[in-house]
């Protein structure tokens, strides 16, 4: 897999709010995944998640993860990204999560009641597929 | 996460022609990610894969894997299943190849030239989120 950085175009096509998918690791090794908003910027990535969520525990024992992201249009077109979760932060104000909102759904995030947990990307390879 | 049978109506979405991301473990245990195509048959899951993929070696050395499927109306719903690949076999036919692309773009596979090896996955938990 190449390295960063990515050619313009597939940075400005993950600039867009893309479905996408994250693996992260469970104790005994094994992946898991699920689908997740994310926020490409300045070559990293950021991913946002309830307190609760066991990937939160997995980020935190295993930082390696992998995300792939389609085209919502044509979803043959698809950007994988290798990488490690670099920092964890609350999410005190729920800025970051109201971000991702803002990006996805055009408005803040609906649920102010649960803590919420910043990560950010850094990403060490990627793969490109144009369908 | 739950253990399988899936409810009748996962099931039900699951024999659509879904997008999804498959995660794989490499040789170093990081995961790796990528788009697609898949069959939800009898409980199983069937992929198929060229034969130079890199994520084929990975499914010989560690056959755990995860895989998250989308509704392509609404990404927002999404399945997650968890398994082992239970068996890996050429496609020599290339009707397997053909079954997926059939599915998903209604005509046989174009590339007749290169090999093609089909895994079913079997489950052993899955999780749902509906948005």
């Amino acid at each position: 897999m190449p390295k960063p950085p990515l050619p313009p175009d597939l940075d400005a096509f993950l600039e867009r709010p893309n479905p996408a998918v994250i693996a992260t690791l469970r104790p005994d090794g094994t992946p898991h995944t699920v689908a997740t908003w994310y926020l490409w910027e300045g070559g990293r990535i950021l991913v946002n998640m309830d307190e609760g969520r066991a990937r939160l525990e997995y980020v935190r024992r295993d930082p390696r993860v992998s995300l792939t992201v389609l085209d919502g249009d044509d979803w043959y077109r698809h950007v994988s990204l290798r990488g490690r979760v670099a920092s964890l932060d609350d999410d005190t104000q729920l800025a970051e999560i109201d971000r991702l909102s803002q990006r996805y759904r055009g408005q803040p995030y609906r649920n102010r009641e649960r803590g919420r947990v910043s990560a950010w990307i850094e990403v060490t390879a990627w793969h490109a597929w144009n369908g």
